[in-house]
């Protein structure tokens, strides 16, 4: 069978179209010389491109491609499956984002969970919480945890708190086992539902994550983008209206490397406590422990949590519609 | 002397790298076969690329090079020299907010001056203001608009509207001979700085929008990605504080195909009549003349204006230690 790469040369030297399939070689793009493009079929007829200095890393686990560059402006760049999963540049973004909305919307989390989030980003931005005392994290893919802790230190440096218990495993069969009520809050920081991911965006999945949690605690999990995803985040938010009994939101924000410049999170809580997402009741941003141990944040502030609740209209509309507060 | 379209052979044929100057080839990508791609010494490093279609025209006017094409999951695209001015898609989000930021923060606005803008977008958006009575636009390049009356009726219909009165010619020039304290509002919908509408981000122009703009009227100008160009802001921000003595603010909002996913405005106020940017006077988003003639708007709305103020961390560093109000 012809490679790939001998496809996507031969479609150039005959000057007709390189499809999608045949573009990726060893997850670096074969048709911009030097650049790594990122091609889909979740985001067809579009591609975000970065000039590659130098493939740091390239294996394939038992799970998906796992791949590491150096880029000439985003810094290192993590890539899963040919999907940019995070960059040096913008990763504040995201990890503070779905982060910090859920844990500063509740008093004082003591138990967190991290579902996916191998790359330890999120534990760090978890771990600026004194409060906190116990953090579970389950990542499917070893390689990724180990990728990041060779490539990533300021992301992996969140596996260096004492607090945090790593599991290797599947994060669908860990909150099956997990005793009921034990999480004040759940963080599912996942790639996109093609692929190992795909179970995290289902209902039995949200039911195990209700169950796990104690009254009024919350869940976030990555959701994908309102200006490519509405039927997708249409499913999730009418899935979690049905399992959550507390509150149901949207949120999102920028983050430049991802398809189309943003990303959205569901934010629900379960009956108990009430919760109210778009008002956090701790301010991170100005507390000092967190800004003596870690530095100041980057991009996460009292105001752009609740900035981020306000929606489009396109948006606002069809998510109104299947969520009513 | 070599054409761009040979130097890019050459270096594809060569399996070398293809520098930036060498990849645009009469406006379409020469390196991914069938696609667009933007690449700019403004975002080093990275490139958008859009799948097309067809390409529907391509012309070099006096000032830059006029593309237009079909893209297979963006709509009709517009592009200058090069860059994706807007696509079908997603121009709502530019359009809205660019115009009522502007108009919905102060009461009644009358005169009404765009500078750019030859699409008709602005147009569109300023003349569902009923209070509105006169919108004088000043677009340097006739081919713009022309080419948006031909591929873009959904855009260019701004200019139906009977209040509306064209000038072919230079913006500053024009802002110049303007009779001072004219106008409530002027909205400036630029290119980038490189290119033909460079006057447009440096201070003697900003005296003349400051000049031509009654006691307490409002200014928004394109301001760049918060990502991408924070050091141009940071000029733009220190100069609109020595020349607007109202309040000099900083909003952004989501634009899939604009470089890093995101656009800036500054929104400024001249002295007089107090004007909280932040708090819009005015729901343009639940009024019934402009629901009712022009349909309900696809992206702004009151909560999404006032959210665009608020920045990220790193952001709000940088401008707030320009611009402190």
């Amino acid at each position: 069978m012809e490679s790939d790469e001998a496809a996507a040369k031969r479609a150039r030297a005959e000057g007709g179209e390189v499809a999608p399939t045949e573009v990726v070689a060893n997850g670096i793009s074969a048709v911009i010389p030097g650049w790594f493009s990122e091609i889909s079929p979740m985001w067809p007829g579009e591609a975000h491109s970065l000039k590659v200095e130098k493939i740091l890393f390239q294996g394939k686990s038992d799970y998906q491609d796992v791949m590491v560059f150096q880029s000439s402006t985003y810094g290192k760049v993590l890539v899963l499956d040919g999907v940019i999963q995070l960059t040096e540049r913008d990763e504040c973004a995201y990890q503070e984002m779905i982060t910090h909305l859920p844990l500063c919307s509740i008093p004082n989390p003591k138990k967190v969970l991290v579902i996916g989030g191998g790359d330890g980003g999120v534990l760090r931005e978890v771990s600026r919480h004194s409060s906190v005392e116990q953090v579970d994290i389950c990542e499917i893919d070893k390689m990724v945890v180990d990728v990041s802790k060779q490539f990533f230190p300021d992301v992996a440096v969140g596996y260096e708190d004492s607090r945090v218990t790593l599991h290797i495993g599947d994060g669908v069969a860990f909150l099956k086992n997990a005793p009921e009520g034990t999480y004040d809050a759940v963080i599912v920081d996942s790639s996109d539902p093609i692929g190992p991911a795909q179970e995290l965006f289902e209902k039995p999945f949200f039911e195990s994550v209700a169950r796990a949690l104690r009254p009024g605690g919350v869940v976030c999990t990555q959701a994908e983008s309102i200006w490519l995803h509405m039927h997708i985040i249409e499913d999730i938010v009418s899935n979690c209206r049905q399992i959550f009994k507390g509150s149901v939101n949207y949120a999102w924000t920028t983050v430049p490397t991802y398809p189309s410049g943003v990303i959205g999170f569901m934010l629900c809580s379960t009956e108990g406590p009430a919760v109210d997402f778009q008002h956090p009741v701790f301010n991170i941003d100005e507390d000092e422990v967190s800004n003596k141990s870690k530095g100041p944040l980057k991009f996460y502030n009292s105001e752009i949590h609740s900035a981020a609740f306000c929606l489009p209209s396109f948006a606002k509309r069809v998510i109104e519609s299947k969520a009513a507060n």
